[in-house]
């Protein structure tokens, strides 16, 4: 039935994207480096990979109007939401990719972006599967290259055992943590913190939200 | 009433400590680099910091006759107890320190330790007391300095502020984070955990118990 109606949908996300250059790309290799260009003014870059249906990225951009504002996702039927509210909203400071997330070195030059955010992203659960949780090594690597030095990047995720291998991953590697709660919604930080769609469903049934701020270490 | 029985068990409790020497001091400094000669054999040595009525000291000397065991605790009404079931059990490879275990580097000679356990330590949540908390910097220079090269230190807390914050003091500090559990009696590693008094009952309560294994980073 979901798959139905994506199917069905594909053509016309495909059509919606084409029609709205202004907020929405799927060729961002042509952009590396340039994506300031996009936004009204230059201001620090900040991108989430895995927008969802993009409450995240929308709710960031209104309260942030001094950073400049990614949301990439994947799935054309999904991302066409955020468009079509970034439609209606004509929010300065946001733009789209629909394109797979885990390329962001082709997107994006060294140093470019100021601010990377991962939002319950897939788990793999299986440990054969460990090298495509986007907190494994491999994508650390990536993360480290188009961030700017100590630049910030934020996870989120409601599963344990994601979140025990990424705080083993991201120590592993030589980053900072800056700030972490093992139940993000009854801590302090949830003062600042903006839900996904599926943080909010998620957490009303109970279950803990695990978060992390990090940096990677300066090399000089 | 606590603090009554606490008081009037004093001098009992001091001189049951005097009269085992075999199994019990509270002059640990006079022990210092020569900790092997009081057991059976030379093992590895395991030292648990805050071994309160003694179950998980206890269990593991049981589990693990290879090893060498040594529960250190500061209240002698408390520590009796173990000194207590020790007298029974006759357990060859387990000693006890009346003491603060604050002091480890007056104890033990560098890299004399194997193996280093905190369990339940007090989470002093006051943020001006954050210096007392057994896992902040200043107590993790002296585990660096007991311990063998790459040897073992295991921390486990039902206490979410502490892990936080020791997760947080470990990885500024340059610790390896060998195997993390966000609730250990949920997790695998639950299948060769040795629980104390106090994890037990706090368990059955369905609070998750927070549980790592690290080591420091060899500078070699």
């Amino acid at each position: 039935m979901e798959l139905k109606m994506r199917l069905r949908n594909k053509p016309r996300a495909a059509g919606e994207i084409a029609a709205h250059p202004e907020w929405i790309t799927i060729t961002p290799e042509d952009h590396k480096g340039q994506w300031q260009t996009k936004f009204a003014q230059p201001q620090p870059l900040c991108v989430e990979v895995g927008s969802g249906k993009g409450q995240f990225i929308i709710e960031m951009a209104k309260a942030h109007p001094d950073k400049n504002f990614i949301g990439i996702e994947l799935q054309p039927s999904v991302i066409i939401m955020i468009l079509e509210r970034q439609m209606v909203a004509q929010l300065p400071n946001l733009f789209l990719i629909q394109a797979n997330g885990n390329r962001l070195t082709d997107f994006f030059a060294p140093a470019e972006v100021a601010e990377l955010y991962l939002n319950f992203s897939d788990p793999w659960p299986k440990t054969r599967h460990a090298k495509r949780r986007l907190t494994h090594a491999n994508f650390l690597k990536m993360y480290e290259i188009v961030l700017q030095p100590a630049g910030l990047f934020q996870f989120k995720t409601d599963n344990r055992g994601l979140f025990e291998f990424s705080l083993q991953s991201f120590n592993a590697y030589g980053m900072v943590f800056d700030d972490l709660s093992l139940d993000l919604h009854h801590s302090a930080q949830n003062e600042t913190n903006i839900e996904t769609e599926y943080e909010h469903r998620f957490s009303q049934m109970g279950h803990p939200i695990y978060y992390i701020q990090a940096h990677f270490k300066t090399t000089d």
